[in-house]
């Protein structure tokens, strides 16, 4: 989406251990009609899909998907990340590694929002190891909800995502990075 | 706002320990539809601020002040509670302690992000013990912003958050809960 790749080559730095810091409009401070626009694309590529849900996981996916959700008329669901004491205990759960900041997570989503049900778009900011993406299609296995797909802003086609998660299921990225030079050039995937 | 008071009564589920479970539409499973009605509220009580971001904390504010900010056409700035590899150290900080998960979070804006010539609305999804908004707050001092008021979807007008934080600023309370029953029952401050 040349909206979307125009910004980055705008606004996005790339760092050392292969960073590509968009946090000036994406997940720190978040463009929100840049996002609504990408929430428009995400709506014209699944809008035939019957979709339910938005799944997403705390924190940066919530923004854009609630954007897109709004266009589908559906609700968000956004995966926790810490147990907080008004969580129920009878929750899918799942363990996610997170490349960004070195730990792993245990993620959960209460049973009573997710059923068989369910048509579900999974929405998130980024796709590199697909660790994330991976987690809440497990997540919507274990609830046997359908997975219509997964609508990501930014996919680091270099990694080995990608190729994991379209195994599993369609995955429409709004912009696929092919390469990040040392000297901070960032290349799109045709 | 009689509509959010309604759905309180009609989904939201008292617990022991003094919570008020609402995340079956408002932080966990999301109302797209409802929080856009509530965003559109918050846009009418602060339109005439010179609003020129919306900030909130991560994870639950972040979704209503999207859509608040939507109306505003201003950008989102959403504070991180955990240092992650990709964010400057060259931050606002502040600990918020947090009543809900009983820790202690270290809170954080980029300094790029929050300068002098901004006036902030500031958005999160509950106000109980204020440390939240009283938090971000000292963060906007940090930077010279000047805070504009406060939007909560819910207040739990009983406990000591509302009175601190309006000594700092307006607080703009969408339901406040003046009191909730053994039995389970919601009554709403007038």
């Amino acid at each position: 989406m040349k909206l979307l790749e125009d910004r980055i080559i705008k606004d996005g730095r790339v760092l050392s251990g292969d960073i590509l810091k968009v946090d000036s409009f994406v997940n720190h401070m978040i463009d929100v009609e840049l996002m609504a626009n990408l929430a428009k694309e995400f709506y014209r590529l699944f809008e035939n899909e019957g979709i339910t849900k938005v799944l997403t996981i705390e924190a940066s996916g919530i923004g854009i998907a609630c954007l897109t959700a709004l266009n589908f008329g559906v609700p968000v669901l956004f995966a926790k990340k810490s147990k907080s004491s008004n969580v129920s205990s009878d929750s899918y759960t799942v363990d996610i590694a997170s490349y960004t900041h070195g730990n792993v997570n245990n993620v959960s989503v209460t049973k009573d929002y997710l059923t068989e049900n369910d048509t579900v778009l999974i929405i998130d900011d980024f796709l590199a190891t697909g660790n994330a993406l991976l987690g809440l299609i497990d997540i919507c296995t274990q609830a046997g909800a359908k997975v219509a797909g997964c609508g990501v802003v930014i996919e680091k086609a270099y990694q080995a995502g990608g190729e994991l998660v379209r195994k599993r299921c369609r995955v429409e990225a709004l912009a696929r990075v092919a390469s990040m030079g040392v000297d901070g050039s960032i290349h799109f995937a045709q």
